[in-house]
């Protein structure tokens, strides 16, 4: 058996800012590209700015309608015709563009998002069409309420704006002017911050030399500046007519920085990260309350949460909640076990090696490891960090959930919930 | 640049029936596995059985609650100490039963799943917490109207049973007896008409000794009757009070052992099956009707469709529909461009090979192929039919389009809309 140990990573940061990060994968055609902006719905409340919630989405649809040479039809033919599978879309952070092709198409590929990226037309006319395709989508997300509850969560949970919802709110997006979304382009769409990973069948050199052609004049633009605001509220329900209750549960954690990272991330798989982890064993399959429920690691640079999600029917759903709360003080009254330990690690371990064999994996995973880190973590690392793990370290990081006080508990259906009150 | 073509592709017939295929990966350290079972929701119909509508559903559920030494909480604990990502779950025509872990677990993972499909324990107990979560499961279909029009789509598009839902319906699941479920697996769980694909990290005379080892004790059953019943009806809605109008149309199209097939898949593309494609384009780009709109081609053996879905508001969805009629209609009386069929061909080429890369979707591309063709076939040989398509062999193919009596019109929504008759 073969390993894919041989591949190198190889990193460059240009004048203006940008840090190209590229792995060449041995026995790969395809090659994938993640572009990190820093214009995600958060630095929509940039200071001098303070635009409406939902310009970061506009505008990553904006840069799509005519760029460079071409028109909007011209743009997103010419990517179809090199076979490029793509996206554009903001989150809170970032405004991510990501891309896969055969490696042969690569710099073409890279050609037309240096147009979207530094020569977008921005056209007036396309703002109404944005607008309305931008407020479709707000009314698909009341038709997924799994989905909300959990853009509702993040925005309770993190201080504002950290947990600015991405898709926007009906009111931001029918006020937003196309001036609003230039300023807003205009200030965050800078290579300082920008993170592009590239993975797949390249040839270092080249790229390097190709980006450096392609993204060597875009200018850098002051960091903004973000005022933050309190989080909260801690307890809540949003009523609405649904058949079931979702039920979505925020506890701070780790940050991806911190000597605590791997003990965060081992205690919350453990919780809920795999099929036969506590949440799924007790709320699932011993109770049959719920059909999905799950813990999940998520983190920003400054703060990091757990996740925990189920939905239910109505009479079932308190239940639910208090398995699920009860889950939580044991995980950190008792702490894991070792067998649990091995487990996650041989989980974790087992993902790792999997996400490195996708050309589009990877290119996410180098950009996000430089996001958070500064520089990109060898897979020997991160294994022998989890190596490293014992059910003791581990036990007495998952203390941190007994402290319920520090817990955003959201429900989103037709009653409300008897929770825990917050302190 | 190093090329994926130095795979080979093995095959093996057991003398149960059971079909084994391999695909050998080099530089690939994962392996993945999907056994095709021929145990869908359309054999809950089979004569001298006919259980309620759910059961194949529950079955696929029940066997993960403990089989051969290991009760429910081993069994998923085995699986998740090998680093096993897996899923068991029914669709209309099979049960797949898939896996992804390291190569070198990839046996003890085969095992365990033998192990499930010989040797489950199905207790009586288990039946009451499995119908729960399929309840469960039904409630949150309700709060995903998308998902919902698709599946009712199917069953009116195609004749009974052969659309009919794999989560099954409220009454099929409350009345199936543990005795109905072992019916069910009993005459369903065969060897014969079974297909299992395997991927990645192999070693081809161990994995075929291996499945031979674990599953050559399986004894085959007769094949079951189904009694087919007209599909309808062809026009159809749904109320419901969603934020959004779902509209979901299919048409009749070639199967993938036909001669028309990659003329049918061409058309389809062409239609919405990438970021340029027509109805992207009418409706999402030139008149922000919606913000998702797609067409994509689904086979079984005997039929096969073109589904189109759209999620818009009221006031929007009368003029979606007549857009999405329009283009359908527009593309059986004007055919294709040169330059349309080219963007198709670089993006299905491209997409096949960077599924050839991963071991997951490999599984289950040899799987699926032999379902259709009883054969596996080369990446070389679809390259060489999408080249010797041309615009007037795709333009004629697409005159079918025209005949909008054997198209399905269903809509969900508050209110229904304005459809042409079916004839």
């Amino acid at each position: 058996m073969s390993g894919s140990g041989s591949t190198t990573i190889e990193q460059h940061e240009f004048s203006n800012g940008l840090v190209l990060l590229a792995e060449d994968m041995p026995g790969v055609r395809s090659a994938a590209f993640s572009l990190l902006l820093p214009a995600g719905a958060a630095f929509e409340t940039a200071e001098g700015l303070n635009v409406g919630c939902g310009a970061a989405t506009m505008v990553a649809e904006w840069i799509t309608r005519g760029a460079g040479s071409r028109d909007s039809r011209q743009l997103l033919t010419s990517l179809d015709n090199l076979g490029v599978m793509h996206s554009e879309s903001a989150q809170t952070l970032h405004t991510t563009l990501s891309a896969a092709t055969l490696g042969s198409n690569l710099e073409a590929a890279l050609e037309i998002f240096a147009d979207m990226v530094l020569r977008p037309w921005c056209e007036e006319r396309e703002v109404e069409p944005i607008r309305a395709l931008c407020l479709q989508n707000l009314r698909s997300l009341e038709d997924d309420p799994g989905t909300k509850v959990i853009y509702e969560l993040r925005r309770r949970h993190f201080p504002e704006p950290w947990g600015r919802p991405s898709p926007g709110t009906p009111e931001g997006i029918a006020n937003l002017s196309a001036a609003d979304l230039r300023a807003f382009r205009q200030a965050h769409y800078r290579p300082n911050g920008a993170i592009l990973g590239v993975a797949g069948a390249i040839d270092w050199p080249r790229l390097r030399d190709s980006v450096g052609r392609l993204f060597g004049d875009w200018e850098p633009r002051p960091q903004p500046r973000l005022c933050e605001q309190p989080a909260g509220p801690r307890r809540d329900h949003i009523t609405r007519e649904t058949q079931q209750i979702q039920i979505a549960l925020a506890h701070p954690v780790a940050t991806v920085d911190s000597v605590d990272y791997y003990r965060a991330r081992a205690a919350v798989a453990i919780l809920g990260g795999y099929s036969s982890a506590r949440l799924f064993t007790e709320v699932r399959e011993k109770r049959g309350l719920c059909y999905s429920v799950y813990a999940s690691y998520e983190s920003q640079r400054e703060r990091a949460a757990m996740l925990c999600y189920a939905g239910t029917s109505a009479d079932r759903a308190q239940q639910t909640l208090e398995v699920m709360l009860g889950e939580l003080a044991r995980l950190a009254r008792e702490g894991v076990e070792a067998d649990e330990l091995e487990m996650m690690r041989a989980g974790l371990k087992s993902s790792l090696i999997m996400a490195q064999e996708s050309s589009m994996s990877r290119s996410g995973a180098l950009a996000s490891d430089w996001y958070f880190l500064g520089r990109v973590r060898p897979i020997e690392e991160i294994a022998a960090a989890l190596d490293a793990l014992t059910p003791e370290s581990v036990s007495d990081y998952a203390r941190s959930f007994g402290a319920t006080d520090h817990l955003t508990i959201l429900t989103l259906g037709p009653a409300p919930l008897t929770c825990p009150a917050a302190v």
